[in-house]
């Protein structure tokens, strides 16, 4: 088969290697040349250029740019590709994505394969790096269901987990395990920063260990991806923060109440609740 | 020298086997007599027994119960031991602690050994989990210098880091790093398991990936510690808690009005911030 990707960073580059990997021909499209070039050296695309029409001959195509980026690509491919040609994205968020881009072209399929690596850029792509990860497709109404068949197969053969929703339970369920922990972590570090006393400051860097190292791990990270969440995913990253607003508000007036059981209590329900969520 | 170790679970079962190693005679009381047995057993202690007058010849004794028996213990100890024998301790919180201690034992040491496993008990015990960790003693006006030297020249031989501080000041530093991340991460798991919609809370359940899991890591943990660190921190977790609190209605606001200029700036800030307490 015949794939095009458009944005060859770490998601787009993983992407190309494992299809070239699996027999297909990738044609890769990046801002700059230098890129396309580094990536027919990488074996992550057979062809590249930094002009869409080299796409046009392909059965599918794959947008790996930024979230702000897909919907005007989608647009722009409408002119290149050949009529019932599916498009689909990997981006984090789908409802901001899936209706408008559906709009542009009805053969449009919301992707996000939910796999990453700390390192970003195409020098960082791995093999195999969807294997056993989820890869979340996110039809509506008008998707044409061929389309979002050709999506689901191409993600059966890079050995994803495949999960079906609407953009708008996608969002939501993202909101609380990827969005809202960026915030509530970026706030630990913000508030720690604040300490007025110079040497308690100094002493609290000193003594930072892996409790502070895991918990502020995501609100230390890429500034961009963090902004983008909020931006994109508004409704659902308020909504969350709001209930999360109110689990800090009662915590507060539990511990200044010393209501002893009632933090106790709650902590246990969050340490056997975190175990339906991730194993370790 | 002759040290004493009353509390044989992780903690004091590494002091043990790390001061055995230098050579060291070492005495240690537990609540039940199979504790003492399984310490000899694993080469952590030299004599064992439940009875706290095993270690009446002791030159220094470390009490490593859990933070709401330390101090009726250096009240018992206080008939068993020779005047002088300084006593130390090696709880997470320190203002509750030392004060009261003091009272009852002039030659009372305030002191935090910063390592620790998620394992808990006498059998994870490992060799040199205090060496290049932070070792913080915390001497007040009353504190006997001698004793203070003692218990700072025994944590040299971990391989420790030392730090000197005032309870106060290393309370108020842990419940930015270790005390308020429990809150902050616990809250995180509780608001997300609020979620109305079922089929999002599977889908959220299903998803969570390394973002959800660091987040919420020391929220799931142990209650009893988590409880102990508000119980016995009170006033700082409180302090750091309302700090946290503001910080989290900030970003709400910023989120609502779509101001994202100052999302970004937050994200920046805390990115280059986190470096500042944590390497990785």
């Amino acid at each position: 088969m015949d794939i095009g990707i458009i944005g060859l960073g770490l998601i787009g580059g993983c992407l190309g290697l494992d299809f070239k990997a699996l027999g297909h021909r990738v044609y890769g499209v990046a801002r700059r040349s230098a890129t396309g070039e580094a990536a027919i050296a990488l074996n992550i695309v057979d062809q590249a250029s930094t002009d869409l029409n080299l796409l046009a001959p392909c059965d599918i195509v794959f947008i790996c740019t930024p979230i702000a980026t897909i919907v005007p690509m989608v647009a722009q491919l409408a002119s290149v590709l050949a009529s019932g040609t599916p498009i689909t994205d990997v981006g984090s968020v789908k409802a901001a994505i899936v209706e408008p881009a559906s709009k542009h072209w009805p053969y449009f399929v919301g992707g996000h394969p939910m796999s990453g690596k700390s390192e970003a850029g195409l020098a960082a792509a791995d093999p195999h790096i969807f294997k056993d990860r989820p890869y979340v497709i996110t039809p509506i109404a008008d998707t044409d269901p061929k389309a979002a068949q050709l999506v689901e197969s191409l993600a059966a053969q890079l050995g994803s987990s495949i999960y079906h929703c609407t953009p708008e339970d996608h969002d939501r369920a993202v909101a609380w395990i990827s969005h809202l922990p960026v915030m509530v972590s970026a706030s630990l570090i913000q508030a720690a920063l604040q300490e007025p006393d110079d040497k308690v400051l100094t002493l609290a860097q000193q003594l930072a260990s892996s409790g502070f190292r895991d918990t502020s791990r995501v609100g230390g990270g890429n500034p961009e991806l963090g902004l983008m969440m909020a931006q994109y995913n508004q409704t659902e990253v308020l909504r969350a923060l709001k209930r999360y607003q109110y689990e800090i508000e009662l915590t507060i007036s539990q511990v200044e109440k010393s209501d002893w059981e009632a933090i106790a209590q709650k902590l246990k329900v969050t340490s056997v609740g975190r175990s339906q969520f991730v194993s370790e």
